[in-house]
């Protein structure tokens, strides 16, 4: 029988350090939701310790999720290990992974810590993590670019101090999948009791070679995958959780391993953290693009038509491209409405929250003839669904554009509780409701991202627009969806300037050390 | 002294296969000028016997370039080959690339011929091909799937008969990098004075793997690589030329070959061609997405501020990265304005074309306040300003919007010269729009993605929207540009229109031959 390789998904963590990717906590349990689903062996929910709300997201996750074991990233200080192992405590099967830079210029530059005292802190942090948990993962930041010498020293200290998964990143994106696959030869063949622990990877995809090196170091002996749903993650991501599976699986002639994931679930995966996100899913990404199935694009090429495996590697519906399923229509009752809810993963908190949920879905339903699972994720991400007050709302707005004039926006917002307006001209409807906004709020920020794309085909199709403001050193995306482009685009900016507003605090995991 | 890496760019061949990214010439001549400039090896510029748009379009390539080498695709039959030997006539260098299927499942269910019939048509190809240019490209299709000892066979002919580049292409992106290295170093060892001609790949994405598998085919022995900018291609696309190409240069301590490329001029090409097929870049891809490098997306993260090497292992100016440059504003003068034009390879054909552009770019100097390269390329893509006359024009729109009523659009159209007007209502400004623009033309198409990108940062820059229509078998690409969202997606819509009414008949490559 093959050996299973472990599926490590960080879309929550890593992927969440995209610029602007944060998410609230109701969004993150509801993508675990859709990981557990999909059969992901181990969900890592975030940096507990990087803020109150970090610490709460990863807690609420824990709680969940009962399949998959959850995972809290932390440094390897007593602060961040505790903090991980206290967000982990809900879970059915908890896990603390904790990191230390093991490379020259890192230990120098960022840490200012020598080789003996990186090897000592990284023990006294498994020390720590094991009064939590038994399931410990260390990794070695920067491990691509670290001396062998001294990742054997660490790794065998640490797996005597208790890490059961030893992970090594390539956290620059810096290797090819030869030198990667035989640096993990190397240290499977070279730390004592390699045989004891799973060997992991973590591979980024700066020269476009993280799923081709995550592979490679499966072959060499590689048992655990770190990955995330459409790649995502800092710069250029990290390796697309959808790619290895389906090399794995699509090349079992070659992989000494299989997974457990449920390859279904990977397209309604990829669309909700794109959703949640904002961050679009290019036409010909591997998988998961539109265009990657040429018979899903609208093609129907003869070859294709006629003999299938000329062309297909993969079937379209083996991960999950099947049509739109018609979910609720304008006479869909309470209970059909919260069921079909309940299917996709979404929790409704109280009565109240239903409700409101409801109303807004009815008056979608007057727009929009057919109702997708795409609108009802939408439609729970609005800002007026979440029972949370929030600090800036759209009350009413009015847009007119015609050839030959300026065009004219009005707008209704309540700020605080104060209903307030601005009428503004712009160059474009667009410009004019948020230099509307603007005329009430006074950001002062800068706009560096525009986008929308539409959440289903058809011309009735609700927009999802994606706001990207930066504001001294803080990036947010913003999202709003809405059959009305405009309206879409004036949520969307809203949304952004309330998490402008709320001025969260957070640390980053791979800052220097304070 | 290192071996030269060939890199020949087939983005206006293999990407332009592409779910509605077909280009017309000027679009191609455009693309190729930038590719000249990056200083590609070889530019495919197209097929030439796939309509006579698509000789023209090769040809004009062939006219335009000088530099590089100009390559046309050709089935291996003698109306092919003679096509694509006329298109390449007026290049400086022409190249004719022949292929035929050679694995057991293309050549029994596609081709309909036994292997000896296979390798007689490509000897005769070649032959025919020898008439025109000396510079002759066989490929082998679906080369990864195919037996070795009849590829052995196969090349050893061809090169007899004077094939001088052999490219082995992975067609339906199944290959990893091991056992594709594998196949290249063996037919390397194998083929009879296989050192007498340049060993080239072709890569497609399915797997994720495209890039892999082309840099260790590489190792083994290739000296020619085949791919597209931004990866563009059929399905999950092809290699990404600049994925490519900065692995070679950033680990040039493993690889054993240079290229010629310009690598500042990466991103340029990148924005090029997103721009003119609509299809958008992840923020998230390697090189030439937005996030790609940290601090392009606005983070200012200590470890990078203070030791950029912690974490960048290529720099953004290397690529092209580099601010938006102010190239021209209210104030410009025609000669300013063409001359621009020129630096950013856009041909002017004549004085009444020049008095329209211009005429559009001061109406949009005055909405703008600040005129970049982008802009410049969106307002020559323009309907308006291409001297072709078409059937659909947009005269005239505007709508009206409001919280609490149905949004309302009204359209004045020229259809083949004479005006018609429409109104109609819709669940938002742009589907009524559509709505409207539907009740004159009738169109029977079907909406398959609609997307709206902004062209640069800030509330007043242009949208530019794609729209994807499909009717019958045929898909097309709409696009169009404007500071007004709904005029963009108006023009939009009516681009696709306009491409649906020119109906074209293409031959597809890899269809059956008829």
């Amino acid at each position: 029988m093959k050996d299973r390789l472990v599926i490590f998904d960080t879309t929550l963590r890593d992927g969440e350090q995209s610029p602007g990717a944060a998410m609230t906590r109701e969004e993150k349990v509801r993508i675990a939701r859709q990981l557990e689903k999909m059969r992901v062996d181990v969900i890592e929910a975030g940096f507990a310790a990087a803020s109150n709300g970090d610490f709460e997201a990863v807690r609420a996750v824990a709680e969940a999720v009962r399949e998959s074991t959850v995972c809290s990233l932390a440094r390897a200080n007593e602060n961040d290990v505790r903090r991980a192992g206290e967000s982990i405590k809900p879970a059915a099967r908890g896990r603390i992974h904790t990191f230390i830079a093991t490379s020259p210029i890192h230990m120098e530059k960022k840490l200012r810590m020598t080789p003996d005292q990186v090897v000592a802190q990284a023990v006294k942090a498994i020390g720590w993590a094991s009064e939590y948990t038994a399931d410990i993962e260390f990794s070695a930041e920067d491990a691509g670019r670290s001396e062998v010498d001294f990742l054997c020293r660490i790794f065998d200290e640490v797996i005597r101090a208790g890490a059961k998964t030893i992970n090594v990143p390539d956290t620059v994106g810096y290797n090819t999948p030869e030198q990667f696959a035989r640096l993990i030869s190397t240290l499977i063949e070279r730390v004592p009791n390699s045989d004891k622990v799973v060997w992991s990877v973590h591979c980024h995809n700066d020269l476009g070679l993280a799923v081709a090196n995550s592979l490679a170091a499966v072959v060499a002996g590689a048992r655990q995958v770190e990955c995330t749903v459409n790649g995502l993650g800092e710069r250029a991501g990290n390796a697309s959780m959808e790619e290895v599976v389906m090399a794995v699986r699509t090349r079992a002639d070659l992989f000494p391993v299989t997974t457990n994931i449920d390859t279904t679930q990977i397209v309604p995966a990829s669309k909700l953290v794109s959703q949640i996100t904002g961050y679009p899913v290019q036409p010909n990404k591997a998988i998961v693009g539109a265009n990657a199935f040429a018979h899903e694009s609208g093609i129907h090429q003869d070859g294709v038509l006629k003999h299938r495996e000329t062309y297909e590697i993969m079937r379209a519906e083996d991960v999950g491209w099947t049509a739109n399923r018609l979910t609720l229509g304008k006479l869909s009752g309470r209970n059909a409405f919260r069921s079909r809810l309940q299917d996709i993963g979404i929790t409704i908190e109280s009565e109240e929250q239903l409700n409101i949920a409801f109303a807004r879905f009815k008056e979608l339903a007057d727009k929009k003839q057919e109702i997708f699972d795409e609108d009802l994720h939408a439609l729970m991400s609005d800002e007026g669904v979440t029972p949370e007050r929030e600090f800036y709302k759209l009350v009413a707005s009015s847009v007119r554009s015609e050839t030959g004039e300026v065009p004219h926006a009005g707008i209704t917002l309540s700020v605080d509780g104060a209903e307030r307006k601005a009428q503004a001209n712009g160059s474009g409807p667009v410009d004019a409701i948020f230099k509307a906004i603007e005329d009430i709020v006074s950001s002062k920020s800068e706009l560096l991202l525009y986008s929308v794309n539409a959440i289903t085909s058809g011309t009735d199709a609700q927009g999802e627009v994606t706001v990207r403001l930066a504001r001294d050193e803080r990036v947010v995306n913003g999202q709003g969806a809405d059959t009305d482009i405009i309206v879409a685009s004036a949520k969307a900016y809203i949304n952004a300037l309330n998490k402008l507003h709320a001025n969260t605090v957070r640390v980053d995991p791979q800052g220097e050390d304070a």
